[in-house]
Parts: C-alpha cells; sequence; structure tokens
C-alpha cells in the first residue's frame, strides 16, 4: 500500500504540515552547534543541520543558510571570517535544540543553555562538552536564486576529537561518539552500526569490511 | 584525552585515511539511490550521500556533484530535467552500495544489481524496491570555486510513500522505513528513536512531543 502525492498537492497543505513534510523527506542529518563570536566578542550558538561535505583535499564542507529560519547572527560571523562545529549527543541534546530559540543578540546562548565556551587558539569558541569539533573558516558563499537560500563554503582548519573515535582507516565512527542524527525539525535519534562494505567493482562481489 | 589536528596535519596524511576521515567528520547523512534515463532511454543509477533540505515552500533541495567521485551520467541526465531519489532500506543495501560501482554508460547499474525500474507517470525511473521516493527537476546549479564541486538545486514535483511513514504533524519518520543513514563513504547505521521536543523560545522550559 502506498500514498503518492503530487505537486499540486503540496500547496494545498497547512504551513507547518509542508515544513514537517519536506524537512524529514529526505532522511537523516548530522546535529551540530555552530559557534561563533561578533567583533565586540559577543558569542553566539545555533543549532545546524545541513553540512555537506564538499571536500578532502582540501577539506571543505557547506553549509546551507536558510534566511527565514535561521537567526543572521551565525551567518555574518561566519562570514566576518570564523566560526566551529560541534557534534551533539545525548547528554547536550536539550540544550542544543534550546540552542535554536530565537535569542537576541545581546544574550549569549552559551549562558542560556549551560553549555560552554572553550577556546583553543581559534578565532571563534568551540563547545567545551561535544566530542567532535572543527574550526572554519569563511571561503566563499552562492546565492540559490529559487527561495534566496544562501550555501556557505568554508574550509576546515582545525579538528578536535575525543580519543578513540578514529578507526585504522580514518573514519571517524560518530556511533562511537553516540552522536545523534536528525530527521526533520525536532526528531532526534541515536544510531547502531549496520554493515561497512568494500569499495565495489563492476562485476566483483562485494565483501564486508571489519569495524 | 583528545587529540588535535591542525591543517598543517591533514595536508601530510594518506589520500585514502584524510578522504575517510572528512568524509566522515560532518556526521550522519541520509543514504539515497538517484535514478535517471538519457534521451536514448538507457537507466543510471547511482548512489548518493548528499541531499540538503532548501525549502518547504516550493519543495527544493540541493545536491552536491563531486566531479571525482561521482560519476558524470547522473549529473547529465539531471540537468537534462529530471531524476527520481529513492531512500535506502537494509534489504536493499548492498544492491544499493554496488550501484556506485564505476558502471559504464552502456551497462544499465538497475540490471547489474538486480533492483528494478518502476515507471510511475514521471520522467524518469523510480527504484520499485524503496520505500520513499521523490521525483525532483532541475532547476540551477552553482560551481564551488574552490574545488569545481557542483550544487545542483531541484525542486520536489512527486513523492510516493510506503503507507503508514508520516506522522500526525507531517513529519515522515524514516525509522519506520528503516532507513539507512551513513557514516562516511562506505560505513551504514540503522537508527532508534530518541527523543522529539517542542519548539524552542527563549525563557521557556522544554517539553517532550510525542511520537
Amino acid at each position: 500500500m502506498e500514498e503518492v502525492f503530487e505537486k499540486s498537492d503540496f500547496a494545498k497543505w497547512e504551513r507547518y504540515y509542508r515544513a514537517a513534510f519536506f524537512n524529514s523527506l529526505g532522511g537523516f542529518k548530522s546535529l551540530n552547534l555552530l559557534a561563533s563570536q561578533n567583533i565586540a566578542g559577543q558569542h553566539n550558538l545555533g543549532l545546524f543541520f545541513s553540512v555537506s561535505h564538499i571536500g578532502a583535499n582540501e577539506a571543505l564542507l557547506g553549509l546551507i543558510f536558510r534566511p527565514h529560519t535561521v537567526p543572521r547572527h551565525s551567518l555574518e560571523n561566519l562570514r566576518a571570517g570564523y566560526a566551529t562545529l560541534n557534534a551533539v549527543h545525548p547528554d547536550i541534546l536539550a540544550q542544543a535544540h534550546q540552542a535554536s530559540a530565537n535569542y537576541s543578540v545581546e544574550d549569549s546562548e552559551f549562558e542560556a543553555t549551560g553549555l560552554s565556551p572553550e577556546f583553543r587558539d581559534f578565532p571563534a569558541p568551540f563547545v567545551a562538552e561535544s566530542k567532535i569539533k572543527m574550526g572554519i573558516k569563511y571561503r566563499e558563499e552562492h546565492l540559490i536564486k529559487a527561495n534566496q537560500t544562501i550555501l556557505v563554503v568554508a574550509s576546515i582548519e582545525k579538528v578536535i576529537l575525543e580519543k578513540g573515535l578514529i578507526l585504522e582507516d580514518g573514519l571517524i565512527d560518530h556511533s562511537l561518539a553516540n552522536s545523534v542524527a536528525v530527521n526533520g525539525l525536532d526528531s532526534y535519534y541515536t544510531t547502531q552500526r549496520l554493515k561497512r562494505f568494500s569499495y565495489p567493482r563492476p562485476g566483483e562481489d562485494l565483501s564486508e569490511n571489519p569495524w
């Protein structure tokens, strides 16, 4: 049994129903806290669902800023140069979710949520409680004409990991850090290892790789 | 205990180690099969890790094409107009992983993997075995100057879901479809429900929402 929806159906849906539907349709996403500071030294912390891998050499990632849903402070601070991304685990999940509330620029989401800024020879604060942290630098941005959303491309400048998370081949296994995955805007999941596979080649059988 | 890596360290790493490290650093991603056909009617199927939410009204998503790792056939077919995205669950995971092998344009990854093309009044085939499928239409693209990666923005034109996956508020709960999450290039996970939270507001306590 199945349900089929056409574009003409989408337009008829109630706004929040449609937002929940399309935010979840694409599947699981990673959950990171984006931390930054402005030139006055005020800290900003926001919850970020949209980190894309762009390249490994040079190490680059993409961040999608949707003008109507993400406070502009994070974007303005990142445009000025630097920010950090900090993976979320269950012990800090409620604080991370609360950090996405619409605080004014004078309020520190660190203070409001009880998360701790950590300064590590980098021009933006890290989140002390996170186990997987990276410092990023603004590189370029693209305006998506269809809806004025902005893609920011940033380079990865520094990585701070809790010990024991990197497997032999370089994989950072987020399940060892108990990193949370998100579906939609408010629904959080833990993960369990299923399988690793060998590199696929035409005409060859796959084998399972050990963890 | 922690490990700290600087940009100067990244450059010294062996190439595959670095790729595994940075492909996994950002956290969990969704896993979709991108299906398309060219003007000669030849089908193409590829594994796709990089679907970003761009908008809900109009419904838009972003796909990152990395020139050196993704066969160009998918990109060329999508540029010509249409493709489909089909969520991967454990029963079709090995076939989905195999679909990312470097087949030549004359080979059908559907035939090679045993997955079934399904035609549903849309200009590209769906993957019959998938439980969450969408038909997408090319809208615009952006060339990322830093490494020649391409962001394609597409609109969602049609959605086909197995019955029972949509929660009351519109959330498509991928855990009900047992959708797979991926970390890095070859490491797959299942998920378990953790928590849903209420909409966060400054100065208000969060409450848990029911599933």
